[in-house]
């Protein structure tokens, strides 16, 4: 366990270690091994780590570039949980989806709302409510 | 002038008005100047107007996607300076397009840390004082 | 409801209103109803409705633009079928397709011929027929 | 000289002989001269040359294609002035450019038009007649 | 059958003829038959079937250039099997899967080696011996 | 120095030292030297120095992919020259850009040749003779 791994597993564990860890343990880690690793040691204990930048502002840079990419599903819907854990609020989240089609266009900014849809839902309090009454 | 067009333009002066101001003066402008002023009605009046998202953390998404595009050096520029205006530090730009290498490689990060090295340059309190002594 | 929204919708019913209604109750309209609002707004309302170039010319630029980006099927496959409601053919939209393996390679052109298929498939009369026949 | 070949060359006449002319006499020519070959006879002798689409749609979907990759300037060029050989006016070509933020985002319209307003300027009467008497 | 085509198929059948089969007999080739004898023709009998590189170069080339662009999946299975064909091993196709991410981004690289992970398993000895027994 | 970065520095020896020396010293390393020296790091360190792939294979790789990027000039232009140091050709770096039009289209191709071009041509042996006798 290098010293730079350790360092963004913290990391990871501030952002939503569960999440990640579903992600490291995928066909990727089982194919790739050494490049599960990297893939926490460069992005998390390389970049995340350092001092120069609050992990809400890295979330917001995280989200807005990979739903520019509009190939990054995968990618997206874990740092849209990630941000959620670091203080955006969903509704932030999708402002920031909507800012999207500034610069990358409609298709992008749509698509990418589409499929964290389920992500981005606010429970209304009925539903809430009716949940905890074992109806929802 | 719509209402859409002077709400953009009250943003556009909190972010950097006058580069602005010296884009939709541009060739863009003389050639298409429907299309200048839908740049400003829609991007700002429409989206960055909106209550939902500070203008900081607008300035963070603009930048990771304009760098993750890699092909929009004029754009990246004038929302680097923007960023500044509202309360981004020149450090933390280069945090924000140093991660850019997570999601979109290294040579779109490196790329938009070389175009953008002029405005990203600290001035060092020693040539600060040597250009008020006429010297720089 | 803006004079834009309403120009736009007048376009939207051009083209294939009742597909797009189908989009503008989809998902994003639940999530974000500002954005699908400004997704009729800007590209119908301002673009589309402008005088400058005829609706089946714009059909080609978009199909052109959708299958070029490679990530954006669904609004492909709203214009593939908008465009054939502006006059374009099924044959005319496959050349637009397979030219975009010019500018943008291969695997965009098969892959947007691939997942429009259903759309661009020229009924035959024998299959016609069998259909009325109940045997389709 | 292959059949595809001189079919390639006819189309390329059609459209703006001594534009092609310079870029296939160009550094990919010196470079790569069966690539330069191949760039006449794929694009032009095998799908142009097809009669399943007029070449005024062809150029529109070319420059869409283009001002949607955002990184292919000389051939965007070469097809704007393609474009108005086959009939496309210069305000058609504005309007086709300005209708790929819609898909591919503000920064490539932008870039797009402003890389390409010398070839989009309009002439208009009382500049030309300057020119004519050597006050231009 | 053209010249190129013949030796375009003769290529095919080096990589891994009946995998491209499957795909020229595909839906692309029931809509566009000229655009899939295309897609033999330029690819494989214009470029593939030139002397200056070897097929194994040829196919690490493609590779790494379909895990760049990040959505042409099925091209990149096409590829990761013809390249097992002309002499690469697995662990070395994970390589420049993984190399990917230094040019094109992490999640281009995981989405890649996810997508893929079937085609890139490699069978340990006592898997094979289990299914030898008929346990597997 | 991390061990990382002797690893990725000896890497760079075996490339091109000078040219990543260059590059290294350049804007970025003023602007962001951590930056400067993570892109050694990971990359080479941490990639390039793996056991798994050659070098020469890894460069094919790495022209591939930039090319295919389209808008990564500078990093292109170094591993053309690392290419050569690893034994390729400059006619086989030809081909391999000539293939990328395959999967990224024709700009992509002609313009990595177009720009490339005074690292790819190959001195003629009289070119050579007139510069050895001070007439080049």
């Amino acid at each position: 366990m290098s010293e730079r791994y350790m360092r963004g597993i913290e990391i990871a564990e501030q952002l939503a270690a569960e999440k990640l860890e579903e992600f490291t343990t995928s066909r990727v880690a089982e194919l790739a091994p050494d490049f599960a690793r990297m893939a926490i040691e460069f992005p998390l204990g390389d970049l995340y780590a350092r001092n120069g930048l609050d992990l809400r502002s890295r979330e917001i840079a995280a989200i807005s570039s990979l739903a520019t990419l509009g190939n990054a599903d995968p990618q997206l819907r874990i740092h849209i949980q990630a941000a959620t854990q670091v203080g955006l609020t969903k509704a932030e989240i999708i402002e920031i989806l909507m800012q999207t089609a500034i610069y990358a266009g409609f298709p992008s900014a749509l698509n990418a709302l589409a499929s964290c849809h389920d992500l981005l839902t606010e429970e209304r309090p009925c539903q809430a409510a009716r949940r905890v009454a074992g109806q929802g």
